[in-house]
């Protein structure tokens, strides 16, 4: 058996033309272009190719861009006077602030200070709040993408067995949040579990998300499982001198046991920037007192 | 083999008098007590018992009670209008707004409107946010107490298999954040789940939180599991007209398979009022900027 390749880059694509189609009926609505600010501090080379590619894909999506660019040198108080300058701003109705920031500077103060209605990554205490008690909130970019894929494949995933590996704030918690709220049943395993591959032996569903090379093993899969691979692990390849991508689950082996599996690259990683579109359309009617976009 | 009775009372009884203990210390320093505000809305029986043994628990840990009862025809607007005045009140360290409200009242909204700073019951999606993310939070009390009941008995919980059936906002969802928290692999199963006994028995931990009578049993457990019983479910008694309180565990079959079992009434009940008085103390010290009451 081979499993069906779960082709994230097609999905994204479609749900970015679906964001474009929408997008002319809100500015005959309201006059105005959606709006996402990227603020990018310092010289990170990986931040400043994400957010020139968020940059690019919210343009072409018919959405306005706003970038702000800050020195390295910028201190915690001019970020965050930003950052409530974009919360009163009208024409913004989405703020990224880019991830790491400077030493000196604290993530949650700074994250804090975005207006929740604003937070489009979905990393504000009211939306994880939200998210936890089942209200309607801005969930972050790449857990709801995986869900999307998911949904998009299994349909209704009620009474599956779901095991997400990796516990982090920006994927592993809010995925298990996600995926309770449609049913499953739901176990987050980490670093501490005893017998990972018992728990991940167990699931229809398996959610990767380590950042551990091919750690989960196709040996490891209950037969026909679904497959969602969040990492993106760089590993020297056979050619000397030359790198490649792999994700959390050694593909070739898994390949042969699940029923469908997200590649590496081209799985969940379209989704992120997808997602943060759909999040800025959603955010941009909920402000505007418009009723949610359909089919997003 | 018979499971040990964790005993819940007389645990509950020795944090209440850790915090009466404490109580002194923070009067000396703020020349008041710490003051616990609670609001019962209309006549609902069992509400008002509730609000009464609170009061007093409140006052019998030197403690400041203020008791504010409203008819059940006040609208939300005038409830909200208390909660804000409460808010105000300097000398209202922690505000429990007695669920459930009259009709036409909802209740998020009143939530909502608590000061998270003295959301004593944790029920605010900024303490709900805080917990997801790994903050230090207010956290709801019946879990936060279950979690002192299992770290009394088992110590350092990490890498234990835990299961928490039921999903509540109150109970479910933040008792397993707290079990994650403390490096648990943490399965939340429920009522769509398909193997429940199956994952019952897989568990080292099993926090039965779903309000139906009797329903786990104890052909379900893995031998030796410390078992936590939250519900409370009045069914008839063997004697015509007579009525008996049962947990969601079958007790009988369930004490000769696990290794320590709370009992129903005397378990996971009387904590929910102590750690009340806990929450109200470490509100009042981290509102007066004092560091939190240690040991409790």
């Amino acid at each position: 058996m081979s499993a069906d390749i779960i082709d994230g880059k097609a999905f994204a694509e479609g749900l970015r033309a679906r964001i474009a189609e929408a997008v002319p009926t809100f500015v005959s609505a309201k006059g105005r272009k959606p709006g996402l600010a990227v603020v990018l501090v310092g010289e990170d080379p990986a931040s400043q190719v994400y957010v020139r590619s968020k940059g690019k894909a919210t343009v072409a999506a018919g959405m306005e861009s706003f970038e702000h660019k800050l020195p390295d040198t910028t201190t915690q108080e001019e970020l965050i006077a930003l950052v409530e300058r974009l919360n009163a701003d009208e024409c913004v109705d989405g703020i990224l602030v880019q991830l790491p920031l400077p030493k000196g500077v604290d993530d949650k103060a700074v994250i804090a200070a975005i207006d929740p209605a604003k937070d489009v990554d979905g990393f504000h205490i009211a939306n994880a709040g939200k998210l936890a008690v089942g209200e309607e909130a801005l969930v972050p970019c790449t857990p709801l993408g995986c869900l999307m894929l998911l949904k998009d494949r299994l349909g209704d995933l009620s009474g599956l067995d779901a095991v997400v590996v990796g516990r982090s704030n920006i994927v592993g918690k809010p995925m298990a949040q996600l995926l309770l709220q449609e049913n499953c049943t739901v176990t987050v395993a980490h670093s501490r579990t005893r017998d990972l591959p018992g728990a991940v032996r167990r699931a229809d569903i398996v959610v990767a998300a380590v950042g551990r090379p091919e750690m989960i093993r196709g040996d490891w899969l209950k037969p026909g499982a679904t497959v969602i691979d969040v990492g993106i692990n760089r590993i020297p390849a056979k050619e000397a001198g030359k790198t490649r991508l792999v994700g959390d689950v050694e593909f070739a082996s898994a390949r042969d046991v699940a029923g469908a599996i997200t590649p590496v690259p081209g799985g969940v990683g379209p989704m992120t920037i997808a997602v943060l579109l759909r999040n800025t359309l959603v955010a941009a009617h909920a402000r505007a007192g418009l009723p949610p976009p359909a089919g997003l």
